[in-house]
């Protein structure tokens, strides 16, 4: 695999919206005991639920560490791809590459560094080494060349329109424990050449007590160019009342690189939400790692849905705001099918469908 | 991935002959120090060296294990990719799948059962449960479907001309090692069921000293249809020379599955060739690990070379010999060409580069 000194912008590529077309799915199986109760046996069914939803639409590839590789081999679906392929946990979204494409339908990586969701300062874990190493081992199996990208940066942290717009929030990309050296004059200008994008729009906070720091696919997401979903409640004491309202003043004052205004999608969140004792008490404890305890808020929105080629897949939480949540993502994307699944035991580990999977675009001439 | 009950020649498959096109060859990164001294940092320099040469000719997949994946991509070119890939040793043509493809050009993998060359009886090593997975982890990355074969083989056990007809030895096929419970009838009607072939060749002893218990990929190969490379000496007090006589008598005498007498090309081998003091000190001991020592003969064969789409890469032992073998291959294939790499360091490990590599056929309707 050859790694590329020059920037996506400077080769002409950019990094294509979820909702334009795939090649595939790429997951990483849950095992880390500090991360996932009980052995990671819910979760694990949880995972395997949301890869057989997506692999109805396109294929999927699961990495499993070799300990890993039978059981994840007997509980995922024949279809769905399984490799060997270790990290320290399974949030590829963040950990693995985005993918460019040019108007010739070449396909390349972005390789950004990872640090755990803020390093020795804030990170959740410590070491972060293999899941540093996702992106060019998924990019080996793709044969895509790679960019290594020279600044901390999470697939979840942006989300693009395809048209040249980026969506992303100010606590995690100007928060110290990333890129403390960056200015956001900078960061925007990193965005530009990585991403292929024009226009920054940036949103203020993201979800309520989002332990990445803010990622902008718990709170936002383009649905389609010049429209935007967005998390949201109508309860004023909830913490998440401010934080929505403002991303929402924001959005409908920004211009995308197109210059259209944004249509804003409200999807009233569900819950809040809390960790049970019982729930808690299934975690292992391990020094170095965030302490998850009974009580505590868990950051569930219904914006962290994957779209796949035939179908999107969204999170169930909570049969009071379910419903609401699945008719409108009917209505946003009127040619897939919406498939629900039960994934509160992603949401125990602080993300959900979105933060689990990675597209890879199809190679198409544009 | 796909597991099929049922058997290639049942569904129209056969193995294809290793001149036939390849779609690429996949090669294990080699480090267990109870196999290879100084740290299997001179053998690694051997495997880069065999890779580039194969990779010259087609595309070559090496798979590696989490710890040394940043130092076995930084020793292979770029150009050949790199996965993570966990095993016991690094002998995928035993361990890995044997491919085999239909008329229609439909590839699939046959998965044999793995016993380290003879199980907790006469295993090189324990334990082997990694070796057992990588036929199946090779044929989750290349997409295609497996047969488990239900009889322990390993791939340099089997030579076939692609048109019917399999070369094996008794010494290794009949050992009580492998498959006590199955008679030679029974083995021969599993080489036709699992190969697609129609006739098996045995010949007897394979070489001298060799410790997978006589694989026919040290001791003669098909070069082409109708004709077999065999290794040869001389001199009548080698062990050796009553071995390749014997050889020699069967091959004279038999037919292939097209009725064809076979021509023979009798290679001399090197040496013989003994393992120095200082290479044995540098080797690991591990419990149940077989012991190498100063003074043991090495089974150094030039029949052991790979043949690539474009290429035939061949081992470099003896300045005495290297030339002859050269010049033999070179005529029984003039439409490649022939490289040689220095590959003692590999025969130290028992084997050489037919052992290290895996041939994957190209999809191809015929």
């Amino acid at each position: 695999m050859r790694t590329i000194k020059s920037t996506p912008a400077r080769d002409g590529y950019r990094m294509p919206a979820e909702y334009e077309r795939h090649a595939g799915c790429w997951m990483l199986w849950p095992e880390r005991q500090d991360t996932w109760r009980a052995g990671a046996k819910p979760v694990q069914a949880a995972f395997a639920a949301v890869a057989a939803a997506i692999s109805s639409g396109e294929p999927v590839t699961v990495g499993v560490s070799a300990g890993q590789f039978h059981n994840a081999r007997a509980r995922l679906p024949d279809r769905v791809r399984v490799v060997e392929m270790s990290s320290n946990d399974a949030w590829v979204r963040d950990c693995g590459p985005t993918f460019v494409v040019d108007a010739r339908g070449r396909r390349r990586g972005v390789d950004w560094i990872f640090n755990a969701w803020g390093g020795l300062q804030d990170g959740l874990y410590f070491p972060w080494d293999r899941d540093d190493d996702v992106a060019r081992k998924i990019l080996e199996i793709e044969g895509d060349s790679r960019y290594r990208a020279p600044f901390v940066l999470e697939g979840g942290a942006v989300h693009v329109d395809g048209q040249g717009t980026c969506l992303t929030t100010e606590e995690c990309l100007l928060n110290p424990n990333r890129n403390p050296q960056l200015t956001r004059t900078d960061i925007e200008e990193l965005l530009r050449r990585y991403l292929g994008v024009s226009t920054v729009i940036w949103l203020g906070k993201g979800v309520h007590l989002d332990e990445t720091g803010g990622h902008i696919d718990e709170l936002a997401c383009f649905t389609s160019p010049g429209h935007v979903a967005l998390t949201w409640t109508e309860d004023r004491r909830d913490p998440q009342y401010e934080i929505s309202r403002d991303a929402h003043e924001r959005l409908r004052r920004a211009r995308d690189a197109r210059g259209r205004r944004l249509t804003v999608h409200k999807i009233h969140q569900p819950g809040p939400m809390f960790m049970t004792a019982d729930e808690a008490a299934g975690i292992d404890r391990h020094d170095g790692s965030r302490e998850r305890s009974a009580g505590d808020r868990l950051p569930a929105s219904y914006v962290n849905f994957y779209v796949a080629n035939k179908v999107v897949v969204m999170p169930l939480y909570d049969k009071r705001w379910d419903g609401a949540a699945m008719r409108a993502l009917r209505r946003l994307f009127p040619t897939r099918k919406v498939l629900g699944v039960a994934t509160r035991e992603v949401l125990l580990g602080g993300g959900n469908i979105h933060c689990i999977t990675q597209q890879v675009p199809r190679r198409v001439a544009s």
